[in-house]
């Protein structure tokens, strides 16, 4: 199943696609009793039987009854995030080796353990929406894609074992970077944190439809120039391993966002860098979730 | 005015100190229109007319009215950040040092600008609380005195001239951290997002009581010795300038708090560090906001 969020006239609605992607069902009028407002409250209340619920909506006439997609507006599927995303650095081999040479040092080794940093997002821009460029404060504006996986359950100390269980399920996430302001403040999360450097969407797939292990391309493209072009099965550390570290001692909760690294091809790593600039259009895919295409200004 | 988050009973209370900080008055029978359920909530919708309301209160007969502080459980004045924790590195000269001995890198100088990083607390501790280590994770158990800094407006793109307006007060804070996490993943986190390794507290006085500058003694003991005890005056970095690096491009907003970074003294700038270990108790304090008391077991 594939959950979005959106707005339909002024009003902003949590609703589920049908099979062909082309119309939206409005979620509480398949769930009656739910008054979740926000996807985050949706995934931490949904019961099993809501989403059986859900699927059988879905299977029976629901191409009558829904509005057709392209009359909506759609927002990320989750627009304000409970927490900092959390986010792993370097999580591909051939961006392990361009975030070296951008470094400029040959001693920047895969760490003995995953780097994660988090990213502050006080709202999550959606399908559509401007990524507001700051080049008064930072010209070395990058793109990122990668996969998102969403938390479903509140969960600590998860094994590898246990991982697919606390999952709901699967977003595409462009991690929008400054990368002077990334570089000179040595942390990461000041050059990642701006507004508007957060886009995810188009839809959350639930983990049904994309079952471990994860094989899936992760793409990127500026202007219609393919920039990125890998597939998950390459990760340096798998989901089970990302989420049994991040949740060692931590809690992580219903939707809570792991944004899980990117593969080479990005701007930084080119030896005439092509940052993003106003009037660019950027897009990232995951062909089983969907492309997300958002515009520079 | 020192506001404070309290349970009596089984119920949590916002409420605000006595001058003679003997008793505690409910906010809710102040000012007796407010919804604020969480401090957050208090700091976001708060007008100047209701802080003068809460002052006359206090002037008048208080100390007739309020229930007497032992009776009431103090929480952390804000339970639940609203993000992850906004944190300055290195902004003293002589951590700087340390972190340098620390890292084994000669050549780790000050930044050319400030280190920020984000930590991540599902729940803030209050003053009492427990600091659940995790000796099977980390052996490396640290804590760090801090001035935090509460924003109390949404802003963005401040100035060092508007910083000061934009802040609603000032509490301690003890960023809590296990070292060899913060190490070993590189971008500092992880180790320092553990469930309990933010302790904050006993109240969040207001920015009325402590003008610009801020010249304010931060000290902090273990089993009453002291292991740090510096001023804010030696900031490498001062509160205009942190806020204003932060706002760039960047939305802040009500609640949102923002650790001023951390003295030398903390275990790991030891020849032979000491660590935190269960049974141990860690004090942090400055003076014109309170002590804040935790055990770590």
């Amino acid at each position: 199943m594939r959950f979005l969020t959106y707005k339909y006239g002024e009003k902003t609605f949590l609703g589920v696609l049908t099979e062909d992607g082309a119309k939206v069902l409005e979620l509480s009028k398949i769930l009656l009793g739910t008054s979740s407002k926000t996807m985050i409250e949706f995934i931490d209340g949904v019961s099993n039987a809501d989403l059986d619920a859900v699927r059988e909506a879905l299977d029976g006439d629901a191409d009558h009854k829904g509005i057709p997609l392209a009359e909506v507006k759609l927002l990320a599927p989750i627009t304000r995030p409970i927490h900092d995303i959390l986010c792993v650095g370097v999580n591909y081999k051939e961006h392990l080796e361009e975030t070296k040479r951008w470094l400029g040092d040959e001693n920047f080794q895969k760490p003995p353990k995953s780097i994660y940093f988090s990213k502050r997002a006080v709202e999550i821009i959606g399908p559509g929406a401007d990524i507001v460029s700051r080049m008064d404060l930072d010209e070395e504006l990058d793109y990122e894609v990668e996969l998102a996986v969403i938390i479903g359950k509140k969960c600590k100390d998860v094994t590898r074992e246990e991982a697919e269980d606390v999952i709901f399920g699967y977003s595409v996430f462009n991690d929008i970077s400054a990368r002077t302001l990334q570089r000179e403040h040595q942390q990461w999360s000041r050059g990642k944190g701006l507004d508007t450097f957060s886009a995810m969407g188009p839809v959350i797939v639930t983990k049904d439809e994309m079952p471990f292990p994860i094989e899936v391309d992760v793409i990127s493209s500026v202007n219609g120039e393919e920039r990125q072009h890998s597939n998950t099965a390459l990760f340096l550390n798998d989901i089970p391993g990302i989420i049994a570290d991040l949740s060692a001692g931590t809690t992580l909760e219903p939707g809570d966002i792991i944004a899980t690294g990117t593969p080479s091809g990005v701007a930084l790593g080119m030896k005439e860098p092509k940052f993003m600039k106003p009037g660019d259009c950027v897009t990232v895919e995951i062909p089983q979730i969907g492309k997300l295409t958002n515009y520079v200004v």
